[in-house]
């Protein structure tokens, strides 16, 4: 049996009472890496406070074991309870859908046990979640990479007075390029978006493009470590929220559409002015 | 303090531990009626088992208290710490976020403890949540009221290749139109819209229409009581999905955009032949 469950997205104590049961009766506990060593307390020396509260290891499985090396999972997980831990919801990413068709594949019971993700938790800044358009993903501009394909749908939203969540890039353990040139893998340090550097980015294309999909004044809502405790959640156009240091990673940005008064209400309560008066 | 806590979408052990925690924490505990008393063990008479995990009452708040009596909530959240419980995630509905807006107008703090919703649950069928186009609700027709706004939205998403998440009706303590003309209110009894209804209600939208937004052959995806341990998920065709006994509610449908190979080969797991073969 797999078990795949949500972590939700803040800390240790956002497992629900059912996921945190599963756990508890498997055999064999993994964790994706990918953006889970961040919030989790886990370090790859030392006891987790996930561990603790299990009271079982954790194996902490990167991207590459689990695209690569899933065998070594599945097959237990055909003669014993394996769980598979995921940060938010486990359906969240491509990488685990994979995973369980796998899984699946072979024969292995899957059971997914749910959780917060990002695609719901941004409904706390009152933009009403039914009304958000496709997601985009915004990717690290290099010298030679700007891919903007996420501009047109952007613009569709827009012109469709929808919103848009922007998924900010992630990278973790990508090895570098002159390693690679070496034929020996060295990781890059891990690298996560701030909004600012996504405002940036959106601003150049906006420059290159001209069509008018969102300028400096766009109404724009940043959130980082969101479902922490330390969450940031500030309201602001494109133009104020450049200028702010939200701190630590995770960073996610929603591009407003047409408001609602009860949206603006809401959003209010997290504008520059009122978020730095208390 | 007003907590706003997240449910989940199974039972009493979907809350998350920090939601648990918070409840604990709490003087005076609400729960929302709107869809709760389907999946948590709730009845008027009789302790529920979501009491006997809490150690204390529930008052059940039905939507009248909610919009109309949450004076007397924010009143107590002033001077001792109230939970507010909501099936799901907190900001799936615009009347929590009325609820918050008040509260924080009020200078009540208010904590959000995040957790699955229909909004992102939806994923475990396979089809990527950042292909979804904008969500929308299916109304109960009836003799004189058949709003089909859900039809453009449906169109459009369809156009550019998205999927489309219907949320269907739920009428909870309607007062008959009987009742009220007597000047008394009686009410109906709860009604949930199942996907057959809301099949039935698509495709005579779509002949009426006649712009094939849709058609019979249109792969969709049934969801009755998501995220519960009698979840059942079926893919199949419109005029498949028709056909078929979904139980107890709550329903949902998702109708299928552009598809990719890992979404095809994860909603097959789902499709009719191996749902009832098992």
């Amino acid at each position: 049996m797999l078990y795949v469950i949500g972590l939700g997205l803040g800390d240790e104590r956002d497992i629900t009472l059912r996921g945190l049961e599963a756990v508890k009766k498997c055999d064999k506990v993994y964790m994706e890496a990918y953006t889970s060593l961040l919030s989790f307390g886990l370090s790859s020396n030392g006891l987790s406070t996930l561990e603790d509260l299990y009271g079982k290891p954790i194996t902490i499985a990167d991207r590459e074991m689990v695209e690569e090396g899933a065998d070594i999972f599945l097959s237990e997980a055909r003669h014993s309870n394996v769980a598979f831990l995921v940060v938010g919801d486990p359906f969240g990413a491509t990488t685990h859908t994979d995973l369980v068709v796998r899984a699946k594949k072979e024969g292995i019971q899957v059971i997914a046990i749910h959780n917060a993700s990002v695609m719901n938790a941004v409904g706390v800044c009152g933009l009403q979640l039914y009304r958000y358009g496709e997601t985009v993903s915004i990717p690290f501009f290099t010298d030679t990479w700007r891919p903007d394909s996420f501009y047109e749908k952007i613009q569709r939203n827009r012109s469709l007075e929808l919103h848009t969540l922007c998924l900010l890039d992630i990278r973790v353990k990508e090895p570098s390029l002159e390693s690679l040139c070496r034929g020996k893998k060295i990781y890059e340090p891990p690298k996560y978006m701030t909004i600012p550097t996504a405002i940036e980015q959106l601003l150049e294309v906006e420059q290159m493009r001209r069509e008018s999909a969102y300028s400096p004044d766009t109404a724009c809502v940043g959130f980082a470590r969101l479902g922490s405790e330390d969450q940031m959640i500030v309201a602001g156009s494109m133009r104020e929220l450049l200028e702010i240091d939200f701190g630590a990673p995770l960073h996610c940005l929603v591009i407003a559409g047409k408001t609602h008064p009860v949206e603006e209400e809401m959003l209010d309560f997290y504008s520059l002015k009122n978020n730095f008066a208390e």
